[in-house]
């Protein structure tokens, strides 16, 4: 039961030129359902990514970034869902490399031109000869974003896609992208998988630092549950066939609109967070660095309390406190802190407001979404974070999830 | 439902002389149950503590310290549970007061040598007039351990106390000891409550040391949620009416007694962690340095995607691995590390281990009782953590506690 999301309207999200989408049913986990989607680009697009900091990232993460590096043009991304391939030591490198030879044939490249994404179960081996043999399939069949998404999905019970076309300077150009993720999803660099298109013309080096600052500004403001996935991955395209970004008015217009795709995607998972019934909005201000506000909005949005309170809708705010005085703000002044729920003041001066009334409180937290905020006067800097609430579900779900 | 734990039978909890117990019904929340704890100790008695670390810390928490640094001698301490007078500023601060002031008129001594404890809901305020009230009654009705441990419980199932007799050279001494906790518990320097007595002949220093050493070796190793309390308390006293501990083999064995005391206490409230249907040792070993390990069993010990799986007896065990790897550990080789449950090898290398079979796995976790063991193989530090599973009643407590 995902939060106000509804599945994307295929005829909303516009095709990029210069990208070739193909889906199959490999049967990677389970028989019919699309688990695999080959994302072919023309010659001269431009491909940047930020990838998990697990320690124990999967094997397509260690080999798509090694390819990123070597090449200087990627020809395919390669995803499956249903298998992570992800602490599976050298043998998991080995059937990655497989799937990369395998679809570099068959679209005549190098191997180091495919970028291998895998998503699902951890420590299982990758069905690599499953996978392999559905990629014609893939290639035959073609697809549009809506089934891009759907082939990347794992527990996601609605499949996120966001478009847009921008005025640049030079034309319209058009921004298009896919996402994936509902557990394991404490984003650290991206997010499980993030993939966003446009059809702009753009230089390597602002493309990089366009997917760093995207992703710091939507998939790294997301947790459900804390989990850090070995498989985040966040990939930006730019096939160069639309309109150039070359001022600083196109390139910041650009930029702008790949973050506000990014952050549709990134707030699409809470949305549909495992057992996610409650959207909420962690806005901590005026703390003296941006790090100590995002400290402190993780472990609001981190705490179990927190969540099952608001779960139950239920102004059991002290949790709140609790945890803004865990976060590790050594010398923070509790004195000083104010919380809202809404626009309803909750705690004033680190204590509860004379004014409060409970019911207030609950009116808020019944609503579908609500924004936790906490205001520490002692400086100027802030930071948000989207999450959701811990539901009986998400317990069901992640219980159930192999069986 | 507590894994593996009964209440204490009332004739093993030996009494500690210089200790005289007292309970009460005050109503502070509910009715008719026992909800004030006060516990006179005779003049010569020593006392020592450990407090939360949460910036959030209780009103009575604050006197409390202030009290302990002020006062060479503590006559009393006072515990009333159903409310934690925490987040709850000046006020909250004036309420513990009167309470102090209070028993310190009955029993005839300075309000600063009496030290107030609180557990239960956070912001809402003391009923200081219902537990004044009661105060006479407590001081009456007189208590033995067991009814010490009842009324300090709030969601707990089971009323944890321990007790043991131990022989130093100089005669045998008693230690005894209470807790209470089950949900937001992650204990940063001391737990929810627990208060460990012996009739020992002690220096305060020497108190105070095991009081810090004996909390990082029990209370200090246990997480059911990762909430860290802004009430946590653990209080020893050394009454001085038996033998003395004063040879360094003396020493030792007291500590160690103490400790011991200590950890079963801490066992216990993990036992009844909110909704627990298991309890896992989660053991880090050879890593590069004490610290590493912590962090590395917190992270298995907080992530919701292990806990779940613990609870559907589930060997998903990879997300074990991702936890190890999301832990902060940076240069953490991953190819090297060696996952075990109980003694069956689950992951040889960083990968899934040949020999392994899914069966064996399941067949450990579907035990109330078992050990996560990660061996980091690049050192000779390590570390114990002890936790719970999470599971549908966790949420189901947590969402409906104030209702």
């Amino acid at each position: 039961m995902a939060v106000n999301l509804l599945p994307p309207n295929p005829s909303s999200l516009h095709p990029v030129a210069g990208v070739a989408l193909g889906v199959a049913m490999a049967g990677v986990r389970k028989p019919n359902r699309k688990d695999l989607l080959v994302m072919r680009l023309a010659p001269g697009a431009t491909v940047a990514a930020v990838f998990t900091q697990n320690r124990f990232c999967a094997a397509p993460v260690v080999l798509a970034k090694e390819h990123l590096v070597a090449q200087a043009h990627i020809a395919a991304l390669v995803v499956n869902t249903g298998n992570a391939n992800a602490g599976t030591g050298d043998d998991g490198i080995r059937r990655a490399v497989k799937v990369c030879d395998a679809l570099a044939d068959l679209i005549d490249c190098e191997p180091g031109q495919v970028l291998p994404f895998s998503t699902g179960v951890i420590m299982e081996p990758l069905p690599v000869d499953r996978i392999v043999a559905a990629l014609p399939q893939a290639l035959a069949n073609g697809g549009d974003w809506l089934s891009a998404a759907e082939a990347i999905m794992t527990t996601d019970t609605v499949p996120k896609a966001v478009s847009m076309k921008i005025r640049l300077s030079t034309g319209t150009a058009v921004v298009t992208g896919i996402a994936k993720g509902s557990g394991m999803i404490r984003p650290d660099m991206a997010t499980m998988l993030g993939f966003v298109a446009t059809d702009a013309t753009v230089s390597r080096k602002y493309l990089q630092k366009v997917a760093k600052a995207a992703a710091d500004r939507s998939f790294n403001c997301v947790t459900v549950d804390g989990d850090t996935s070995t498989n985040d991955a966040f990939v930006l395209v730019a096939t160069g066939q639309g309109p150039a970004a070359a001022s600083s008015k196109d390139q910041a217009r650009l930029e702008q609109a790949l973050t506000e795709v990014s952050r549709q995607l990134a707030q699409a998972i809470v949305r549909d967070g495992e057992g996610a019934t409650k959207f909420v909005t962690v806005r901590i201000e005026r703390g003296r660095t941006a790090d100590e506000c995002r400290r402190i909005a993780y472990a609001i949005a981190h705490s179990p309390l927190v969540k099952t309170a608001f779960f139950a809708s239920d102004p059991n705010l002290g949790r709140i406190l609790a945890a803004i005085g865990y976060a590790g703000v050594k010398d923070l002044q509790t004195s000083k802190v104010d919380l809202y729920i809404d626009d309803v003041l909750v705690a004033k001066g680190g204590g509860r407001s004379q004014k409060y009334r409970e019911e207030q409180g609950t009116a808020a937290m019944k609503k579908p979404e609500f924004t936790v905020r906490a205001v520490l006067n002692r400086g100027k800097a802030e930071a948000t974070v989207w999450t959701c609430d811990l539901s009986f579900d998400y317990v069901k779900i992640n219980a159930e999830y192999r069986t």
